[in-house]
């Protein structure tokens, strides 16, 4: 293995608690928070302390053994009956993050199987949804790697790494695996406005890496395409509908339009059907506490956007790839991997 | 004229000196710096206390005027020798603004007829220079706003309006006479990263007027646009080859590209061929002056890109109306203008 894929983890069990490191605060700061319960790792979620389908999914199952602890130690016979309010706590922290459902039902699969103290039996099942998902995020790696052709330099858009998920990453983790092969020379990261997660977490998780990585404004992504300095476009998703549709973090869309008209080949790299969220106004309407725009002005901040199945490439999953993906093929995938 | 079009004036002759709203406080505070020397009028280029090509040239041709009477007081017979290096300092502040060499040349055409003390004959031809931006302005407005068709929202990019030009606006201006005529009910504003003119400038001037404005990450437009919600994305140029290519702001060429995907048509307004400035790599790896990306990620940060003359739909100058442009139509627009 090339990397120290421990280097980074931004979720991790300690000392009989749930540590996240919080990352609003990154790079000028590495800090982790110590969480004790259930309703500080759903505040947390909600905060955008923990960031990124799969880190969510992840923090909720550790979230649910906090739970689960503190409801035996106060009721060890009836301790099922209260969990459940918990669990919806920390389901309703993000509603858009799938990860966070499929978590949460196999955590409560886990609840309904355990007998006497649970901390254990469910620290366990916590602690294989993680290490699922990064032994996921290296097949992912090694699948979307292999597509990747000649060395050339990559586009990728928002934050898919180590601090998104379990520790390595899904487009991140091609990244990784790809710079490891030597198919990747650098990676241009949109900085990924409003939130900034390009600048503020991919920037800082390759610079950790030593892979050389380059900023840029998202809306230069078509001029630095028209410049003939990328061969690929590499993102993330948080959902993937029936039919090969992405959703994924706002601005995906636009990259995937313009890396058509480019002959720039589009993948996407995930796990996960689709209602946008749409993020506070103010995200736009300031900048770090201070109004950047007129009072009066309006915003249209969507937190995600849908790229339509027929502008994706290559779609990689843990279940393998699928090339220009349609709902036959995705069938056939879901099929095949039963 | 529906608009108080002197409401707002970004570059303003007043008591014998330059007055320039620093455009960097907006929106939260306006503020005008009073400007006594061309040294001084230089230094507010560079550090974009002005920009917008039109207003830059219209506050260097006031610069002259203050360059050419304290070159006179020192020195009434000698002063056109000395008055070079001024032209030649004011020059040097924005490599890149067409309009400024352009403004210099014309008061240096009235320098070299002037006689006796050349401020008053200087400062008519500034004026001159002022008003025939405005004129030509009201007449792009019109004949933009005459493309539009039936009533729907439009989309622009940068700040293209009274900030950035001699009072009223090339882009906005055109929209600014579509909502006038009801043809515009709502304008979609790009943030406009990395400097943000969207959020700052144009969404305080449309609030000031009035004309409902939203503002959207730069990357959230082709979303936007999927959604039908935008029938014109209408913005400026800082320059325009004689192919019918356009130089604008970066993030121009990507909402070019997505405009075509979607079928929503491009317009182009400004009066003026191309080598691209590229400003530091702090705009993107810092915000509001702390870093926002770790050390060691390098940033591509370049001011401008060029969108090629194939995916503009309407070309607006002051000499009229160029529909899909491309060599042979803007040969043949400079003949008539003859």
């Amino acid at each position: 293995m090339p990397y120290a894929h421990d280097a980074v983890r931004a979720v991790v069990w300690r000392e009989d608690a749930l540590e996240l490191l919080d990352q609003r605060l990154l790079p000028t700061v590495e800090r982790y928070r110590r969480l004790t319960s259930a309703a500080e790792v759903a505040q947390a979620i909600r905060d955008m302390v923990v960031r990124g389908a799969p880190a969510i999914g992840i923090a909720a199952a550790y979230g649910v053994v906090l739970a689960a602890r503190a409801r035996y130690a106060v009721d060890a016979a009836g301790w099922r009956m209260t969990v459940g309010s918990d669990l919806a706590t920390l389901a309703a922290a993000r509603p858009t993050a799938v990860n966070l459902f499929w978590a949460l039902r196999r955590m409560e699969r886990a609840i309904a199987c355990s007998s006497g103290d649970p901390t254990a039996g469910l620290l366990a099942e916590a602690r294989v949804i993680h290490e699922e998902d990064l032994a996921a995020n290296r097949r992912m790696g090694q699948l979307g790697a292999a597509l990747l052709g000649e060395r050339g330099a990559v586009l990728t858009h928002c934050n898919t790494g180590s601090l998104a998920t379990g520790g390595y990453g899904t487009a991140l983790g091609v990244i990784r695996e790809g710079y490891a092969a030597g198919l990747v020379e650098r990676v241009y990261a949109d900085e990924t406005r409003p939130w900034l997660q390009g600048s503020r977490l991919t920037a800082w998780e390759l610079v950790r890496d030593g892979i050389p990585v380059t900023l840029l404004a998202d809306g230069a992504a078509a001029a630095l395409m028209r410049e003939g300095r990328v061969r690929w476009a590499i993102v993330g998703a948080d959902r993937i509908a029936a039919n090969g549709d992405v959703a994924n973090k706002i601005g995906t869309y636009h990259l995937a339009v313009a890396a058509r008209y480019h002959g720039v080949r589009f993948m996407v790299v995930s796990g996960a059907a689709i209602p946008i969220e749409q993020r506070a106004p103010e995200e736009l309407l300031t900048l770090a506490g201070q109004s950047v725009a007129a009072a009066g002005a309006e915003a249209w901040n969507p937190s995600f956007d849908v790229t339509p199945a027929a502008l994706v490439d290559a779609l990689v999953t843990e279940r393998g790839v699928v090339r220009t993906p349609d709902a036959a093929k995705m069938m056939q995938m879901m099929v095949e991997a039963v």
